[in-house]
């Protein structure tokens, strides 16, 4: 650890998943992070495959955070069908994958949210990377973990900066469109919450080139590489790129590194009806409009600019050791 | 008129207010500008303000061309109160107004345009200011017109480029939210439309000094100056602006110059319900997601960015002769 850095506490809530993946190793790897939990959420696959995933990521990885399986459908309605062509059939990219030998906490994942944040008050971080289910439940369950926790740092929604609107429709971003109704109440409670929205995820690519040099540098970068081809595949296809955009990553660096950021803060509203379901509104501070739905809602922060190659630099640094 | 510049046989669906009244006076002015019809409609104030509004411009600035009144009340429940700390309580800054002896046509607005598209076909461009009321209507009883109708020129909406969000939610701009039914169905017809919306609109100001040189070099610049007190000083007070946006003259400079704009295509969508009731959302061509709410709809152009100093040197220029 860096003299005077501070450690974070950290709650992974996560739906594995690529991407999710290589944020989960980012944190496994930072010596300023000390991961006490991991919690699952559908969307990327089904919740089996992302808690199966994550014990497997348990077992690979090698930290000792419990993993508990959270919700399988969002707050209303039923799960879509999860995005097999993004993130493959297993959710990793479709690598092959051994036996798991890891177990999930007996516990289900709002719970081990609660009981985390609860015993260490205001010391708790949990980056969310997934639907807002899980938070949604937990708050819903023990609403004085609102008070309790230090920060919740988002990777989810679109706010049209920069010219990124959303990946799932013209304005929403699958994250927050796969549960806007839960998304709409966690994002209106009166803890602190930082958004990467694709804003500044999209802004933020791996490169092949940037994946091959991860690679070489030893088995971390073998296992990014590994399991972000067929991902890295699905972004060549839909949007000609060449490599990935950094979405869960992106939540890791912004909560350990907001220097990277600039931000933006005001009230925010999810659309949970209509043709915008799923759109992350923000009403910014300072901004005067007749009386309204922002009406009343927290403060709350969303990157709006990011110096990509700063955390591009911060994900190789810390995995190859000087990070 | 310039050699080998085409004049534009225009109907002008305004609901005035102090910049719809602005733009029509572009209209009356400009030699390339041949003015046919102008139809009204609730918005900056009530039907029946902005129709004896019309009428009382057509007996100021000594135009021809007939007046129709207009739609009162959006296709789909009851009007809003009026904008009165916005355009005043006559909708035109509050300055005195004479008797109208000015008379309307006697037909509605929307069979005026009908009648006037069908005289003339592929001929006539629309350049609407207001709801989009009137022309949902034309298109409903003769849908025949959307096939003869050279361009529609909108004023309206907001697509959230260059910061330039909403005006009246932080993501709806008046006139579309006004009447979000209309918009979605009236842009969602085959006819070419083009809108300038709060991103270039917003982007363009007519500052104090400005205006006071409007007003130096004539009569018109003074009438300017003197309907746009009321509407600078909600500027200032509400956005802290030295000036006011260039809203609906904004229309008559993209169906004019087209050059002063950068345009991008795709398919419009008009939120009607929730939160975002209101908001215009492009499906950018070329973008692809899930099949959804965009798909077989025309696509259409939006300015997503402008030469603001063009716009208002344009502006200048017509008024005092040279344009």
């Amino acid at each position: 650890m860096m003299a005077g850095m501070q450690t974070l506490k950290v709650i992974y809530d996560t739906d594995p998943g690529v991407d999710d993946a290589m944020a989960l190793l980012l944190l496994a790897r930072h010596k300023r992070i000390e991961l006490i939990g991991v919690t699952t959420v559908f969307g990327n696959a089904d919740i089996a495959t992302t808690t199966r995933n994550a014990l497997y990521l348990k077992q690979k990885l090698g930290f000792s955070a419990p993993v508990a399986g959270g919700a399988g459908a969002p707050l209303v309605g039923e799960p879509d069908a999860p995005p097999t062509f993004v993130h493959g059939m297993n959710g990793l990219g479709d690598i092959d994958l051994p036996d798991i030998t890891a177990a999930a906490d007996p516990r289900p994942a709002h719970q081990l949210i609660i009981d985390l944040v609860k015993a260490d008050p205001g010391e708790v971080t949990i980056i969310a990377v997934g639907r807002m289910t899980n938070l949604e439940r937990a708050m819903r369950e023990a609403p004085e973990i609102v008070g309790l926790v230090r920060q919740i740092v988002v990777m989810g929604g679109a706010f049209g900066r920069n010219g990124h609107t959303g990946n799932v429709t013209p304005v929403a971003e699958a994250n927050i469109w796969g549960d806007p109704d839960a998304a709409d109440i966690v994002f209106g409670a009166a803890w602190p919450i930082a958004i990467a929205g694709l804003d500044v995820t999209q802004a933020t690519v791996m490169t092949e080139t940037y994946v091959a040099e991860l690679a070489a540098a030893g088995e971390d970068g073998a296992f990014v590489r590994a399991i972000s081809a067929f991902y890295q595949n699905f972004h060549r296809e839909s949007a000609g790129l060449d490599g990935f955009y950094v979405h869960d990553s992106s939540a890791v660096a912004l909560a350990l590194h907001p220097e990277f950021y600039q931000m933006e803060t005001g009230a925010i509203r999810v659309v949970t009806e209509g043709i915008a379901i799923g759109q992350t509104i923000i009403k910014p501070d300072g901004r005067n409009y007749p009386p309204g739905a922002w009406d009343g809602r927290p403060s709350q922060r969303i990157a709006v600019g990011v110096n990509a190659g700063a955390v591009l630099k911060f994900y190789r640094d810390t995995l190859v050791g000087s990070g």
